[in-house]
C-alpha cells in the first residue's frame, strides 16, 4: 500500500490534483484544491451532498495508482447515513472518508454545487447551477451567563467559523425565529443564506429542502415552474389567466384603464398579483411542497406587466417617449408583491430593455444567448399579444417589439380559442378536392384516420387556437382558395360546398359540427395584420443589422413554439431561411426566468447584456410602416423566398410593390386595403 | 488688486489651504481642499446651505491679504436668492461665488456638514453631525425615443454625475413613485439617500426639510425627541406612558404575562407599537411637521422593551442565561415596526449589551462617553425601574443591572406619583423642630414662603414623586425620626404630631391636606430595597473593577437626574464621592438615541464599544447579595462616607456586619429583616 505522509489526491472530472496531509477528510481536500463539492451539513454525514466515487486501479493517463483501500473504512456516522438514507456500494460521503493513500475520485455531478442542468424536452441550452439561496447546517455555542453575547452572534460566528461567511445581515423575522428554532433544535439550525449576504431564513435541525418558483407573466396567461433550488428539477408547472383580461384584452387597453380610471393601476396591480399568489399556492400544492419552503421567485414579463406587477403607474409606457420607471433588474420580496412563501423569500424581476421590450426578451436573451453566437446571425421571436423580437450576435444585439394583437393567440378569431383540448391546433387541405384534415388538441388521431371519432367523443371539436389558424390559412393559401392578398375565393364555392357567402365575403367552413369551425374573410385579415407587424418587425432589424438573410431563427413563445416553421413561412411570419435552421425555443421568456432562479451568474449576466442591447422603437420607425405595407401579402414581398420555393409549391406572387413605377401610389392602395381589413373586423 | 492665474484660498476655522484656478467657485474649491461645505442643491443657489464669510483685509498670521472683490460680484442666482430668502451682507453663496483673488474664507457652523451640536440646558459633551441620511438636489436627463433607458437608471446617473454617489440601490415605493416626481418637478427632484447607500425617498424639485425622531422606550414612560436632520434642532419633545404598564408594571411581571399567555408578547408589542406611532404623530403636530417628512427613528430601551418593540418574545430573557435573541443593532423599518413615517423611514435601534442591560445603556455610554476617559473612572447610573450602571473608563468598561423595582418613580410608595405639577419633589426638615418644609413641581415658593398658597391653589398637593421621597427619608434619616436600620421611630411621637401610628408602624406626616401625604414604614422600606440594590450593583462593578472609590458619577434617567446628590448619598444610592464631581446626566438613554440619530459615526462607535463591555450579571453574581444586605441600612456600611461627613451631620451609624465575629449568622438576620420589609408590603 503506497501510504504517504501526503498522499496525492486526483478528482475528477475537474482534473485537480495535489497533495494533502494523510488523514484530510475528501471534502476538506477537494476544498484545499478547489473542486466543487456541495454540502448543506457542513461535513457532518447528514446532507448526503458530497457523495463521491473513488476509483480502483492504475491509471497511467492520471499517473496514479488509487485503490479505494486508501481511504478510511467506512465509519460509524456513514454506516449510519447508508442505513437511512441509502449510498451506493461504490459511493463514500467525502466528508467522513480519510484520505490516507494516493486516491482518483470523481465527483458526480449531482455532488457538485455548479451542476449542469439539462433540461429534458425543450430544446433549451443546458446551464450551470450558481445558488442564490443556500442553505448551511451549523452548531451554534449555547448561552452561557458568563458570555452573554446574543444568540443572533452566537449564529453568525458559527456561520463565519464553519462556512466561511462573513459580514452577514439577517432579516428581522429570522431574529424573531432564532431563539425558538435554537431551542426545538437543540443549537442546531440551517439557515438560508442569499446571495452569500444576508440570512433570510432558519429551520431547527438539519434542513435541506429549498424551492424556488420561476413566473412568466403574460398579457393573457401566467406560467410558472416551482424548481428544487438543489438540483433544479421542475416538480411543477401551470398556467393560469391573468385576470388582467377583464381591464382589457390587449396591453394598450389596460394602459387606458389605468389612464381613464381613478385607481385602475391599482386594481390590476392587485388582480395580477392575486393571480400570482394563486399561482404559486397551486405548485405548491401540486409539487407536494409547503408554500413556506419556497425561498425565492423570478419574475419575467413585458414592460407594462412588470410594471403592473411592481405596483408601477404604467400610464407613461402607453405614449412617447415609452420611457420605463426602471429597466434595471429589481429585487424585491415575495411578500412585496402579495405571494405568500417563506417570510424571507426574495423577488428577482429581471431588467427590461426598453418601453415596449421588458423583462420577458430579458429571458429570452438568457434562454436563447443570441448574445454567445460567435458569427451566426439569429432572430428570435416571441409571439404573444406583442411580438418580442430579438437580432444579432457576440457583437451586437438588437431587439424591438412589435404590436401583433392577439390574434395569433386565438383571440379575435370567429371560433378562436387557446391551445387546450378540443381545439384544432392541425390543419392540411387538399389541392385537388379542397377537403381539410384537421388534428385537435387531446386526440392523437388526424380527423381522417381511425379513433378520430373515439377521440373526440372525449373532447370535442371546441374551436381553433392560434397554430392551427395559422396552418389553416397558410393551407388555404397553398391550395389557391386564399389569394396573396388574403381575399378568400368566393369563384371556389362551384367547387367546394365549404366555401360558403357570409354577407359581402366568403369563409371557408373546416369542421361543420356544433360548434361550426369556419376560417372567415375577418380571421385572414387579422392573421394577415398580426404576420405583417411582426414580419415588419424582424425586417427592420434585419435592415438596421445590415443582414439580408439570417443564420437560424427561434420561435418562442405558447404559440410560437407551437406553429410549424414551414406554414409560418407560407404566411411570411418570418423571413425566409432554411427550415433545418427554424426551430422552436418553448416558452423561452419562462426558460429565462427558471435559469435566472438558478443561477446567480446569470442574472449578472443579463444585466450587463441587456444594456447594450440596441433597442429599436417599432412605433416611430418610418421603415416599420413601409414593411408593414409590404408584408401584408402572403408570403410577402420584400424579399425572395428562395428556401421555401424549394419545399413547397407556392402560388403565383402577385405584382411587387417594390417595382411599381409609382410606389407612393400604390402604398396609398395597400394602406386603403390595410383600412378596409380593419374595417371588416 | 493680486490676481493671478491661481490665487490662494484659505478657508477656517479647519485652515486648510491651496491654490485654485481663477474662477474656480469657493464650493469647488472647497471640496477640492477637502473643506467640509454643506449642499442639497448642488451649487444652483438654491439651498442657501454653502454660505461663507469672506473676510477682508491683511491677515499676517495667514500670509494673505483678502478682499472681499477677489471673489466675483453677486450674480443674479444669488441676488434671487438674497430676495427671497435672505442672506446677511457679509455672507456668499460658495457655490456661485468665483475666486478671482487671494481670500480667506469663513466656513460657519451652520455651513458644515459636520457640524457641532451643543445641546442647552442639559449637561451633554456636543458632538459633531455625520448625517445617516443626506438630501441630494439633481436634475436628470428627460427620456428621449433614441436612448430609452430607465428613468431610474437616469437618476442614478444625475447622482453619480452630480454627487458621485455610485452602486446606490433605490427602495421600490421609490420606484413607483418617481416617474409621477419626474413629471410634476420638471425632471428635477430631490432624493434622500440613507447611509450613503439607498436611495429611500424622493421629492419634485427642491426640498430640504427631513426630520428624525429620537425614542427612548422606557418600561413605564416613552419618550421622544423630534429633529431636524440637518442642524440637529430638536423641535419637539414629549411623553407618554408605555400602555404595557397594564399587562405588568415590571419586566418580570411583563415577561411573566408573556410566558402565561398565549400570544401575550404579541398583544404586548402590539400595544407598544401604538405608542410608538401615537408618540411620533403627537411629536409631529406638535412641531408642525409633515408625519412624511419623517425619514429616520432611532430607538434604546432596556432588553425586554428592545424585543417586545420589535416583535421577539422576550420569554428568554426571564430566565438564565437571559439569552438576547440578538445583542447586535438592529437596522429595519419604521413601517415594520408599526409607525406612520415617510415609507422610507429606517429605524435604527442600538445595540444591546446583556440580558440585562440593553440599548438604553448603550445609549447612556454613547452620551455619557466614559470609554473616552483617559483615567479618571466613571460611574454612570442610568436609575428607572431597573438600575443600569456603567463603570469604567478608557481601558476597560463595565456594565451591570440591578432590580431596583419602581419605588424611584413614585411606585409602590403609599403617596407616590410621577414627576408631574402638584407632586412634592423636593424636602427639608428641621432638625429641631421636626417640622417640614417642600416645594412641588409647578410651584416656584417653598412651602413656608410667600406666594406658595396661590402657587398650590393652581396645582394642588397632589401625591410625592420619586426625588421627594428619597429627599423626605434622607432628611428624615439626618433629623434622627429615621434609624439607621429605616425604622420611623414612634418614641419621638412625643416630640411631633407628625409622626402617627399606624398599624403596628409609624408614619410621619408630610402634608395634611387633600390628599394626606404621609411616609410610612413601608415607604421607607420600599426605598431601602430599591436603593440597596443600586448602590450593590455600583459596588459590585466597583469590585471588578478593583477600585474602592470613584472620581465621577453621573445620575442619569427621569429620577436620577432630579434627585439631589446629596440627598442620595446621604441615603446610600450611590458610593460616597466628592460632591462637586456628582451630576446630572438628565435622559443619557434618550441623548444616545438623539446623537445615534444625527450621526453615522456614532453608530459605528457604539456598536464597535459594546462588544467590549464586559457584562456583570448581578442575578447570580454571589458578592450582589452581600451587597445588598450590607447596603439596605442609611447611608450603607460597606464603605466609610469620608466626603458626606465633610459635608453634613450623619447619625451614629450602627454596627458594622462586616465586623460581626459571625458573619454568617449577621447575614442571616439581615435576611429576615429584608423578608420582613417585604411581608410589610
Amino acid at each position: 500500500m503506497n501510504q504517504t505522509a501526503e498522499p496525492l489526491v486526483i478528482f475528477t472530472p475537474s482534473g485537480r490534483r495535489g497533495r494533502v496531509a494523510a488523514g484530510t477528510t475528501l471534502l476538506d481536500a477537494a476544498r484545499s484544491l478547489g473542486v466543487d463539492i456541495d454540502s448543506v451539513c457542513g461535513g457532518r454525514g447528514i446532507c448526503g451532498r458530497c457523495q463521491v466515487q473513488p476509483a480502483e486501479g492504475a491509471f497511467p493517463k492520471h499517473g496514479i495508482e488509487s485503490r479505494s483501500d486508501h481511504l478510511s473504512p467506512i465509519g460509524g456516522v456513514e454506516e449510519g447515513y447508508r442505513a437511512t438514507s441509502g449510498l451506493a456500494p461504490d459511493r463514500r460521503l467525502s466528508c467522513t472518508a480519510e484520505v490516507r493513500g494516493d486516491v482518483l475520485v470523481d465527483v458526480p455531478p449531482e455532488s457538485q454545487v455548479h451542476r449542469q442542468v439539462v433540461r429534458k424536452g425543450i430544446d433549451v441550452r443546458a446551464f450551470e447551477i450558481d445558488p442564490v439561496v443556500r442553505l448551511h447546517y451549523v452548531e451554534v455555542v449555547p448561552p452561557e451567563l458568563a458570555s452573554p453575547s446574543g444568540d443572533l452572534a452566537r449564529l453568525h460566528d458559527a456561520l463565519a467559523a464553519e462556512w466561511g461567511l462573513a459580514d452577514l445581515e439577517t432579516d428581522l423575522h429570522v431574529v424573531r425565529a432564532l431563539q425558538p428554532a435554537l431551542e426545538a433544535g437543540g443549537y442546531r439550525v440551517t439557515v438560508a443564506v442569499h446571495e452569500g449576504r444576508t440570512i433570510t431564513a432558519l429551520w431547527p435541525g438539519f434542513h435541506d429542502r429549498a424551492f424556488g418558483v420561476a413566473i412568466d407573466v403574460g398579457s393573457t396567461t401566467i406560467a410558472g415552474h416551482l424548481v428544487n433550488l438543489a438540483d433544479g428539477a421542475v416538480l411543477a408547472s401551470t398556467g393560469a389567466m391573468n385576470p388582467q383580461i377583464r381591464f382589457g384584452e390587449d396591453l394598450m387597453s389596460r394602459v387606458s384603464y389605468a389612464m381613464l380610471h381613478d385607481g385602475g393601476a391599482g386594481e390590476m396591480t392587485r388582480a395580477v398579483r392575486a393571480a400570482l399568489a394563486k399561482l404559486v399556492s397551486g405548485l405548491a400544492g401540486q409539487a407536494g411542497v409547503p408554500a413556506r419552503e419556497i425561498l425565492e421567485l423570478t419574475l419575467v414579463g413585458n414592460p407594462i406587466m412588470h410594471h403592473l406587477v411592481l405596483g408601477i403607474d404604467p400610464v407613461p409606457l402607453g405614449s412617447a417617449p415609452f420611457a420605463l420607471a426602471t429597466d434595471r433588474a429589481v429585487r424585491t420580496t415575495a411578500a412585496e408583491i402579495g405571494v405568500r412563501a417563506h417570510p424571507g423569500a426574495r423577488a428577482y424581476v429581471l431588467p427590461c430593455i426598453a418601453g415596449h421590450v421588458g423583462a420577458d426578451t430579458a429571458g429570452v436573451i438568457l434562454a436563447e444567448q443570441p448574445h454567445r453566437d460567435a458569427a451566426a446571425v439569429r432572430l428570435v421571436v416571441d409571439v404573444g399579444t406583442n411580438a418580442e423580437i430579438v437580432l444579432g450576435n457576440r457583437d451586437r444585439l438588437l431587439a424591438a417589439s412589435s404590436p401583433t394583437g392577439p390574434a395569433f393567440e386565438g383571440a379575435q378569431i370567429s371560433a378562436g380559442q387557446r391551445a387546450a383540448p378540443g381545439a384544432i391546433e392541425r390543419v392540411r387541405i387538399d389541392r385537388a378536392t379542397l377537403e381539410p384534415r384537421f388534428r385537435v388538441i387531446g386526440v392523437d388521431a388526424w380527423s381522417d384516420e381511425p379513433g378520430f371519432s373515439e377521440g373526440v367523443a372525449r373532447t370535442g371539436v371546441t374551436g381553433i387556437c392560434g397554430s392551427g389558424i395559422v396552418e389553416a390559412i397558410a393551407e388555404l393559401f397553398l391550395a389557391g382558395i386564399v389569394t396573396a392578398d388574403g381575399i378568400i375565393d368566393g369563384a371556389l364555392a362551384v367547387r367546394t360546398p365549404r366555401i360558403v357567402a357570409d354577407g359581402r365575403t366568403f369563409s371557408y367552413v373546416l369542421h361543420d359540427g356544433e360548434p361550426r369551425v369556419t376560417i372567415t374573410q375577418n380571421d385572414v385579415r387579422a392573421i394577415q395584420l398580426a404576420k405583417a407587424a411582426l414580419y415588419a418587425g424582424a425586417r427592420l432589424l434585419m435592415d438596421r443589422f445590415g443582414v439580408e438573410t439570417v443564420h437560424e431563427i427561434r420561435l418562442a413563445g405558447a404559440f410560437g413554439s407551437q406553429i410549424d416553421p414551414l406554414h409560418a413561412m407560407v404566411l411570411g411570419l418570418i423571413p425566409d431561411a432554411d427550415l433545418a435552421h427554424v426551430g422552436s425555443a418553448g416558452n423561452a421568456a419562462g426558460t429565462g426566468a427558471l435559469i435566472a432562479l438558478l443561477s446567480a451568474a446569470s442574472r449578472r449576466e443579463i444585466e450587463t447584456v441587456v444594456r447594450r442591447v440596441e433597442k429599436v422603437e417599432t412605433a416611430v420607425e418610418p421603415r416599420f410602416q413601409e414593411h408593414f405595407v409590404e408584408a401584408l401579402a402572403f408570403p410577402h414581398r420584400s424579399a425572395p423566398s428562395t428556401h421555401l420555393a424549394r419545399v413547397v409549391d407556392l402560388p403565383a406572387p402577385p405584382p411587387r410593390v417594390g417595382r411599381d413605377p409609382d410606389r407612393r401610389a400604390a402604398q396609398r392602395r395597400r394602406r386603403a386595403a390595410i383600412s378596409a381589413a380593419r374595417e371588416d373586423r
